[in-house]
């Protein structure tokens, strides 16, 4: 998608090193950084320089790559995996691509493997695209709908940015509103702040701005009153990891929205490519929630009447912060999960029906 | 209750002057301001330098006696009450205060109404400040049972602020909560932060650590997944206008938690003075929801580096953003109201128990 009128990927190799766009740098910088080593993909995902489910799984299989690059000793690699999984424990892709990435080394001989591995992290990126646009292309069918019955401008409320910033290209929960409105269908979207880390209003209101698609950024605790008065038609998110019976794990905050949508009979879709699913966790209760630095909440960065970046403390100085990443959505608040294969029903019957 | 060791209440008469805590400072800076005209009482609740129902109501009242004693014109007593009036328009307490002022002036002889008015005035504080504290001893009996059954720490959600600074002092939501500690009952809130204007990370936090009860800062996004481990004992909320039905309108926010703790089985109480009963309206549809300026969102301020006071903006550039202040939390979804008359069910049925 388009960052001031010119088309990126997240994450590109190029010139022997690993590119990405520093996403805590944005709104207010536009920085593309430099990954050289395993390391520096571990501390990316780690500092969220990149982030979001799909393009935590993109960076991690590119981390193998940098890794085969740096030393392809068979410990090594063993080591840079294990850090690429640990460097954050909620989304599941990062498994999944580490986990495809180990697989196809393994059946390549070891003076081919860094070729081999650029190779399988770029399929896996090019995949993930596939996906997102296929997601859009399914999406675009529900907010077609809708449109035909209500003939105006469809509103929809999204949480958190699941956005082309969180994959490859398009991303999840807006890649059928991308979709939407390159068909001509009027969307307008509704961007929950999402404290902390503000990626609602940094990331996903800054990419549908620079796609020119209209949004309005609202505080996390505003969505209630908008589904109350009607001035929402459906909800559209993301998620970290999706259990086989359809629970969904996503950004802190998801779950409030989907119990506001249910409440008020406003259909509340999760966007998901195949790899967020976890087939084997049953019970959502053993998903690992990430606790994240209190620092988080109690600072925050931006830019000061002179136009500097500053970072400023907005609590009192004597307070205790906690800060959760994650909360889980039970499947009977979900109307549908948007998939790569189509749509189906929150539940092992609704996925069985895509995926065997 | 406490500031830094200190004893105060919110507001208060005192060499001519009225004097008000800046509450638009707090928690970086505790300043004392002066109201010397009934411009200056308008401008306080406007800006919130002043807020919550009760304290606005307080303020409201000394801003009547600051007009008698600029310009005793019956004119001038009208006009500025339509200003006081007219400053915010959520919380019922207000007109509430200002039509009892009015009513009080007009059985007094013009020579005396600035004394009148000044005991009027003060009457409805010590009034609110008595009520406050029945609140406290009719909900402390709520927190006692739940201690009886668990016999360990009493986690009490709370949103915004409903703490002694929303009010003359003791507060509506967190009065239970102080006499509990008082009691010896131990308690421990979770404070949702509050976005916008993070009143409750900017006062209710600070005001309960002034007062040494143990609080931890959440985002608004939180709540939910809490309560889904099942890490809240209760709910309790304040609220800026109930209906005679038991429709709660309180800060944006209070809708979902109330979902959120209605899915969980998790008490969710509102505490209020019956200052703060709109007995006319009968469909929230019809009260008023304050839409305030959008630099509550964009904007923020802390303390940078060199402790100094800055303001920085957050948000991208180009964003739009909608800055709704209240929403309304169905009755079905509120356990009772605690009122200076004891607890009730949210209805028409449980009110008139209580009131006739």
């Amino acid at each position: 998608m388009k960052i001031e009128g010119k088309k990126y990927r997240t994450i590109w190799y190029e010139k022997d090193v690993v590119k990405i766009i520093d996403q805590t740098k944005l709104p207010h910088q536009f920085i593309i950084k430099d990954l050289k080593t395993v390391k520096d993909a571990v501390n990316a995902i780690k500092i969220m320089e990149v982030r979001g489910a799909p393009l935590i799984g993109g960076t991690a299989a590119y981390g193998i790559a940098l890794a085969v690059k740096e030393n392809n000793d068979p410990d090594f690699i063993k080591e840079s995996s294990e850090d690429l999984i640990q460097s954050r424990p909620t989304a599941i892709n990062l498994k999944w691509a580490v986990d495809r990435m180990l697989k196809k080394l393994s059946t390549i001989k070891s003076d081919k493997t860094l070729n081999a591995a650029l190779k399988e992290a770029k399929e896996i990126c090019d995949e993930d695209e596939k996906f997102c646009e296929n997601i859009g292309l399914n999406g675009l069918k529900i907010i077609e709908e809708i449109y035909k019955k209500k003939k105006n401008t469809v509103n929809i409320l999204t949480h958190c940015n699941a956005g082309w910033l969180a994959t490859i290209n398009w991303g999840t929960a807006t890649s059928p509103i991308y979709h939407a409105h390159k068909k001509g269908i009027p969307v307008h979207v509704w961007v929950d702040e999402t404290r902390p880390r503000n990626q609602g209003a940094n990331l996903t209101s800054y990419e549908l701005n620079e796609e020119e698609i209209p949004n309005t950024i609202i505080a996390d605790n505003t969505g209630g009153i908008l589904m109350q008065r009607g001035e929402v038609d459906m909800c559209i998110v993301g998620t970290d990891r999706t259990l086989s019976n359809g629970d969904v794990c996503n950004k802190i905050g998801t779950y409030l929205k989907a119990l506001a949508a249910h409440d008020n009979n406003v259909p509340f879709y999760v966007a998901l490519p195949s790899s967020t699913i976890d087939w084997d966790i049953k019970d959502a209760k053993d998903i690992p929630i990430e606790e994240r630095n209190s620092e988080e909440l109690t600072h925050i960065e931006g830019i000061d009447e002179n136009n500097q970046i500053k970072k400023i403390l907005i609590y009192p100085k004597k307070s205790r912060v906690m800060n959760l990443a994650f909360d889980v959505t039970p499947a009977k608040f979900v109307t549908g999960l948007i998939t790569e294969k189509g749509v189906c029903e929150a539940s092992s019957e609704g996925l069985k029906t895509l995926f065997k």
